[in-house]
């Protein structure tokens, strides 16, 4: 059994729940005060999780100043103290629910984690509400690997 | 890989441990404190994860308007300020231990959620102490989902 | 020595930093991120405390279901799920950094609390970060209340 | 200025909130569910605050070895895992409100913090709501100390 | 499905991140501060789930009292107020990241946890930073069980 | 009545806790396992304090990019890491009890803070457990500020 690394992180960000495929009184309806013009934001809080063996040599995993660059250049620096909706290249397009916006961080996320592997991101939009995933379906080669 | 929906909630309970199985000095022996004859309570956190996938048109595997509904009706206030052991009719013929109490709500909650999969529920009844439970033997057919 | 009694509240909102008397570059520089044009938002956590005597009739210096009554429809729903720069009257004409927001909440809560004396504000914008107040200087004789 | 010390302890323990000043019916409206005839419980944090100068000789204000000691058999022994209304002595004949409950825990615990100036206590009964006290009336002697 | 029960435990300790396959100047930039010559610490957090079914005569899988001093003799009190380095003898000779921390912790724990199947530890030395570990790898027999 | 504004921080370090003018047998029996040769550490978070009133033109009291620039260089970056009896110049002396910390990060932190006021800062060596501290007897003048 690997061992898994949970580095959590944080950053603040705004958005709007407002669906392309739904009327504006059904944007209202379903999300709310979630669909308020303006927006409204979080304290989101990330947890990324990776999983190995230690190096005998370093006993880590991942160094975590290399796991921390990756995980704050590739997304927090591009998600803080910004506007899912408007100024996010990979989340302008998506409704962002926490449920898409971990599917989407997973994009961004898991092909640069090329040294390790990454084993779930958990995102946390307030402390009462989060979603995890785990990938897309793997192949039966990558699924022999759970 | 479905995305997993976390939904935390709180209320505030009392219980007493004390079996019937055993005599009063066994309960003792065995419970302690949590035996004690009028009882005491908690701060009870509970979180109620389901999985799915993220409907394309809202970004959402369930609306928490409708998860928080089923959450609040079925289970949060019928425990809420009350006492596991009187007047929680779920609970009242159960030794209401964190074990016993998870598997509890799971049954009362599980027939509710009919439109997304109810994947695990933690309850913790301290910040130290807590139960996860994930439901019954599943037959093959649902064990495929996994 | 009166008995102080405090009530934490949470809501969700959006604001950005920019100041009317400073040009562009300046609040630039000033604000950094938070002069991103698109705003970001927080997780806030109010905290109100208001002090007095308990009521010997009833144990309780203000009823809870009362206080949650005025802080939440004098305040939490006026800013919940709203941009502090547009959608929110009392202060879309105030910079809303922190410590301007916690003596605007004042402004419209102090005058709600008359039955209970309202002794301090304080508001969280995140785990790391928050403002407290205490009131506007007060006459000799409200300081010898102090 | 003196140095505060401050020691967070916690415990369980259950009440009802049931005024022998009321009538039934008035106790419904006012407590509401806190009124449910079989009690409720909390997990209840409370902080000690204690102040005066280091010991130069020591570099400590009380050794936290003896306040614990003070504060577990004088308080937290005889509360936790009980019920105030019922089998705690010093808060039986108190509504338990937790406004009530601060100032009936100074009242014991002050006479046993000899060695050390109690300053304050805070008790938690949620993470939403607690209530402070920092004793009754001074004379004006100890009121200079402020 | 079992029930899982979780329990967190706390500690303080100190290390210090040096490799004896590493050169002085490699140790420096592989660990940065953490290799500074007088070590640091951190208040760790660990948390044990263990799982099974409830036994129906007491609704527990295991009695806490019975699980807190296997932790506690067996671990905690071991290394709480210890130097991971040098005091502490199932530490000494391991390079004392919370990966390696936490499977040594695991080599510990789970001969003395014979009457509930230890399913995970997890060790937090932040509260940005955990590592969770549910043990070597098992026996078809042992696999069978998941 | 001015604003105060608030910053955590955290940083990880190592303490023993052995006086010079006691004996050894007396450094154990006072200061138990915190007297252990090797030492332990903590996560501390140090929560500093500063009031004023907020700049009309910035709605700031201080910059926190500014504050955050003396925290850091002035303190944090000198205790981060480090073991407060060996490495810390103005630590060394002092036995790191959390009363003397507090009192030894004000002594340098209020000379840096020169554009605005010191309230008081606060260190937890664990979350049970912190001191505060508000600056040393100040003249009359000052003393009317408060």
């Amino acid at each position: 059994m690997p061992v898994e690394l949970t580095r959590r992180t944080h950053f603040a960000a705004s958005h709007r729940l407002h669906s392309p495929h739904l009327s504006d009184e059904e944007n209202r309806r379903i999300y709310g005060a979630c669909n308020n013009p303006y927006g409204h934001g979080h304290n989101y809080y990330m947890e990324v999780t990776v999983e190995g063996d230690p190096d005998p040599s370093t006993g880590m995993i991942i160094n975590l100043t290399e796991l921390d660059d990756i995980i704050d250049n590739e997304l927090v620096k591009r998600v803080d103290h910004h506007h899912f909706n408007y100024d996010v290249p990979f989340t302008k397009d998506v409704i962002p629910t926490v449920e898409n916006l971990v599917v989407a961080f997973w994009s961004v996320l898991a092909p640069r984690l090329t040294r390790v592997r990454l084993k779930r991101i958990r995102l946390w939009e307030s402390e009462n509400n989060s979603a995890a995933y785990s990938g897309p379906p793997q192949t039966s080669q990558a699924a022999d690997r759970e």
